[in-house]
């Protein structure tokens, strides 16, 4: 049998340094539970722009293509804010998730007890919060056309096109359904169908999805701005949150931040099954690349490696073997170990990014 | 001299009641401060359709073009939630957006001294927040061609388009500007330019207008999902912000429900001045009709009474009067007077609509 397959693409900023803590991870699977993956390391974002003058080569999104799953960093700094759109770093994220057609982004917002002092709600609101957003990923106004900037008379216009067809709305319903079905059973769906016609569609495809497949699962509705407020208001009433791809970036953004430690949560876009049955897979922390903290060790790699723990899950069915990597950072955070995005508290200890992530196999 | 006009669209749900309490404050202007309003009564929203099969008739529609000022309480309610697109309450409310070209929507978030604890936020996070937020109003995804629902082959697919002129970002980033300078002097500007040309353009387009006419405001720029984050965070880095129509409505809503007390936020949507010099102006609470407590005395009639705050301030150019208004609300809270959405501190006296419309009077 051949060993899985991992292509890790660090990207930029604090990427490559939370990264080398996750290889550090992935030797001691090899090591220590016989599971070892073959990994190949290559370029995405601003870094691929210096080298290449595109933020991903083709090269790169050929291998993508072919491994069992992709463990990216971020991308981004604001050396290439000034680049022209096409080739901004961004781009190199959203080419490998259109082409590899990863239509579900799952985003859990889980606040750890250890932690839920940082959060900037108060602590009852947000202790054990536990929501998972899934975030359609491969379309609507991130990829529609028509799209760009024209000259309509003496004016510039700038123009972007949402556009969900049927069958791109019903699979990622279909995956917060099945995530549902072994979470709460609960599953709320968000658009603005009081103002978009595309919004209506998506509510009317929920509907019949969930009525001829998932009658069992309990489905709600809510207007996308109602969302935002009760996400805030009150988070712990949601389970399963389904919805579009911009409102999805936002909405997972915000119930990221009500778990007051970004620097700690993972996510895992999914596509169709492979010949091989796995699915299309790219893992990558939900905290961009910090280029103001990067190369000081003072990022947390947590988010990172709890990104390769979605991927021993989703990509490998190694659920207790996930499990066994969540168990490990739960240790190092009731042990009083933090990195510097999570000081503030008496009588913790201080640690650098390595340092963390050496704790963590020492715990595994 | 002729009275100023007011036309006033109590709407549904708690609209009704609410206004009935504005009605008392005005009544009160025309009997002790010698300022007496020419006041029209009509209907808009769930109402209007019952009445004429459509939510805004077209003569409605022409009085609001006529007038001083519109105000407005609410629309919608689950009666009207299968009705098509069309004629749905929300599209009364759209159309006399658009129509009267009510651009800039201004909501400030303001937290309360009294209610600070009504937040889910910690109180330092949120006592003595002041923002303003500037909305996009006219234009964007609400309003862009082509949108609805069409065949593709075998498939149903939902379009909407985004749409946005360079006149139609400058004209609400003066208004952003111009707001600024009464205020924290500072503007921070939220898109997706990292992903979509329009945000490209209303970047490029606010930048324009900051360096030419406003250099002496402090202008910063933020991706929306991050503006979601940092509204979250600490929402007391921003003074004025301004994005789109969409995006504003779901960060409005956000920055709304950080202060805990919904309840209590006015809006005014502003167009551009009339033959008098007044804008086209509409004023409304930033709540929804909340059919669930409608007519039971609950509704709290405050956010409706600042909203007339409003329009004495932008409309008629009586700031005085506005912090009249204000002030007499501070009062009933000091005071201890809690309609129902405000209740669960020691200490407080409850309430009814009527009878904090009539304290209000009484603080005058
Ligand atoms: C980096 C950017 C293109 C991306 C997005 O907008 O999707 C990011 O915000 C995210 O949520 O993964
Ligand atoms: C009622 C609805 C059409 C409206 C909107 O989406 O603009 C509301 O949410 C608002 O923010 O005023």
């Amino acid at each position: 049998m051949t060993n899985p397959s991992l292509l890790i693409l660090p990207g930029d900023g604090i990427g490559p340094e939370v990264m080398a803590e996750v290889r550090k991870i992935i030797d001691w699977f090899g090591a220590k539970r016989d599971m070892t993956f073959d990994v190949t390391e290559d370029l995405v974002g601003g870094c691929a722009y210096d080298k290449h003058g595109t933020p991903l080569h083709d090269d790169t999104m050929a291998k993508a293509q072919e491994v069992d799953a992709v463990l990216l960093g971020a991308v981004g700094g604001p050396k290439y804010d000034a680049l022209d759109f096409s080739v901004k770093p961004e781009r190199g994220l959203l080419r490998l998730r259109k082409e590899m057609d990863l239509y579900a982004n799952l985003r859990p917002a889980q606040c750890f007890d250890a932690l839920a002092d940082f959060s900037s709600l108060k602590k009852d609101v947000v202790a054990g919060l536990d929501i998972m957003i899934v975030r359609e990923l491969t379309s609507g106004i991130y990829f529609g056309e028509p799209r760009g900037i024209i000259k309509d008379g003496n004016e510039r216009v700038g123009i972007n096109t949402q556009r969900y067809t049927e069958s791109e709305i019903a699979r990622v319903a279909r995956s917060a359904f099945e995530l549902a079905r072994k979470r709460g059973n609960k599953v709320c769906s968000m658009e603005k169908a009081n103002v978009m016609e595309s919004g209506v569609l998506w509510r009317e495809v929920v509907t019949e999805v969930h009525q001829a497949e998932y009658p069992d699962v309990e489905l709600s509705h809510m207007y996308a701005d109602a969302g935002a407020m009760q996400l805030t208001r009150w988070p712990k009433q949601f389970d399963v949150i389904v919805t579009d791809n911009l409102f999805g970036d936002l909405l997972s953004d915000l119930a990221a931040m009500l778990t007051g430690s970004l620097g700690m949560l993972p996510s895992a876009s999914l596509g169709a099954p492979m010949a091989n049955g796995r699915p299309k897979a790219l893992y990558e922390p939900v905290h961009g690349s910090a280029p103001d903290i990067a190369g000081q060790g003072k990022a947390n790699p947590i988010a990172c490696v709890l990104s390769f723990a979605m991927a021993l899950r989703y990509s490998f069915d190694q659920g207790a073997e996930a499990a066994r990597v969540e168990s490990a950072v739960e240790k190092v955070l009731a042990d009083g170990l933090r990195t510097a995005d999570l000081l503030g508290e008496e009588g913790v200890t201080p640690v650098s990014t390595t340092e963390m992530g050496d704790a963590i196999v020492a715990a595994l």
